[in-house]
């Protein structure tokens, strides 16, 4: 039990660190110590720390997938969801005052060239979410709420892709107003 | 002479490694020792690693710039010079399978809460860059090749941001889709 404490304590402060401050910015050394932990038990629990990384970055999904849920509530209409899960998803920011970003994001940035195995971890958890966004999209198809004239597999990428570069803009700015705008294009353009 | 040959290799080298390895995984040392040059000269030449990569920062924007006097060009019609940049800066980060990609996107995600001074710089870069397309899609809203619905500064920045989104993405998945998604919908949906 105690063991399997100090891997989560690590892996906490691993989460915490590399949202701060970045992957290459966070040594196992701060890592360790943020956890109050010594740094020669880093390597009992994690092989380097590129595994820690690639672990966390699987670990962000679920932290994702709650707001994501909204997307898939099938008691409201499809635009409706989107439209709701984009001002959660930007609240949750807003309220951080976009300190941080998003993980994903921020290592699709600084890693996709460092490390094959968080790259590829990367390109699971954008695929997830993108399909998350694209059932939305889909059912706004079907029931003829959102135009067919793209199909919803390229529509649901390129807001994902819209979005994080807007969420990257509102960090440099220190404002809400790239998300904002983000929300009126989506729903004034891309979605009608 | 030599003294000023001597900063500009250092500043080579920085704008290099910085691009291959993002801003914190390149040390002075890395930096030095690519510009073979002693450690110890780099102080005499830039206060700190953070004043370099302001620098570097701010002469990007030329580099970018290099690309966005197609969207200034008034032989070709607004709506066609906006469609050549994107194929240009495509094709750009295409030819180099997507390694490296844009500075500002990979500043913007590890250093909006590390640095104040990049920062702004990454602020200033991106209302010259988000001006660039301003004024193209100004032009097409005058002669009426693109909506007046949405106004062209907002047009212009959620572009960028989108763009900068589908590159990270594209990074991650190695592979063009991302940007031609970006270029497909911004032409079939948001500036028609």
């Amino acid at each position: 039990m105690a063991r399997h404490s100090l891997r989560d304590d690590i892996f906490a402060s691993a989460m915490k660190l590399f949202l701060k401050h970045g992957f290459n910015y966070s040594s196992v050394q701060d890592i360790t110590s943020d956890a109050g932990v010594p740094k020669g038990s880093f390597y009992n629990h994690f092989e380097s720390k590129e595994a820690l990384g690639a672990e966390v970055v699987a670990a962000y999904w679920p932290e994702i997938s709650a707001c994501a849920t909204i997307l898939a509530d099938p008691k409201v209409a499809p635009l409706r969801r989107i439209k709701r899960y984009f001002e959660a998803v930007n609240n949750y920011f807003a309220e951080r005052e976009f300190a941080e970003g998003c993980m994903i994001g921020n290592f699709s940035a600084e890693l996709s060239d460092q490390s094959e195995l968080i790259r590829e971890r990367l390109a699971e958890v954008y695929a997830s979410w993108t399909q998350a966004i694209e059932v939305a999209i889909k059912a706004g198809q079907t029931d003829g709420s959102i135009p067919k004239q793209i199909r919803a597999a390229d529509l649901a990428k390129f807001l994902l892709c819209a979005w994080e570069g807007a969420l990257l803009r509102a960090r440099v700015e220190r404002q809400r107003e790239p998300l904002d705008i983000f929300a009126k294009v989506m729903l004034k353009k891309i979605l009608c």
